[in-house]
């Protein structure tokens, strides 16, 4: 078994929010997908069972997503994605608006957002896999593309942290 | 409610295939995600309850993914995509080989397999999301670059079919 293959898969870049009564946190993921168009669109995002929002998700039930533009640097990426919430605010000097659910939703650098409630949770050894039904969806930036996985990887030389479902110290 | 922020999210393209006794059918998806890398690695795919390979899935319990690349043709993505298994063998006049789980990988304009154990399924409305397990995986060709969902609709001018999870008739 070739475990390398699984860097063939691609996936955009996402910022996932999320909250507990004034607890607040957010990190980095690549896992977000569409499972289904209908009524309230549905998607997954899986996140690290030991991340601070895949706690926060867990308790508050809503989980935010704001899709990362191609101008996305790594201050940015570095703050919520080799971070952790416990350790910092990581909305001091970041870019967010107010979700309708409460949730903080950063706006710096991305495209778009979605703001989800979570229906199901589903256990995946070290993640966490999150059913999301849609609850609201705007874009912040008319213009801008939103990023490819490849596109970190390959014009960013972006690195994937050691909690990244895709992680593969081979 | 913007649903058309869904098509800020970034995919690759796969074609997945599915067999239960001597019936096979593969059809199209960007939905692969892998959601853990430990151990055995575990994916999930998202695939319409309507398509054949739903049904084959659901009763073989096995799915094997191909990696489609940046020279998948319409012709390939056409047949797997917009045509069902019900009426036409899919496997006539494509280049595959078969799996060692008995499923039939497809390997025509592919980079890489991945052969899955399905584990899970869980509903979700038009979509049935079958979370997945690695059991063999292998490189089928060492040059060409995996198909990114961008490149599909940007470059190729590819459409989304009506059964996809992202569809929106908007």
């Amino acid at each position: 078994m070739n475990k390398k293959v699984l860097f063939d898969l691609n996936y955009g870049l996402y910022i996932v929010t999320a909250k507990n009564e004034d607890n607040f946190s957010g990190c980095v993921v690549n896992t977000v997908t569409q499972v289904t168009a209908e009524d309230k669109p549905k998607l997954v995002v899986a996140i690290n069972k030991d991340n601070y929002t895949a706690e926060l998700a867990k308790k508050g039930r809503k989980i935010n997503i704001s899709v990362l533009s191609k101008e996305a640097d790594m201050l940015l990426i570095g703050k919520f994605g080799f971070r952790s919430g416990r350790d910092i605010n990581k909305l001091e000097g970041t870019e967010y608006k107010m979700g309708n659910n409460g949730v903080p939703i950063v706006t710096q650098k991305a495209v778009s957002y979605i703001e989800c409630q979570v229906l199901q949770i589903i256990d995946c050894a070290t993640h966490d896999l999150f059913l999301l039904e849609m609850q609201e969806g705007e874009k912040i930036a008319e213009e801008g593309e939103p990023m490819t996985y490849e596109y970190y990887h390959t014009v960013i030389k972006g690195k994937t942290p050691p909690k990244a479902s895709s992680y593969n110290a081979l």
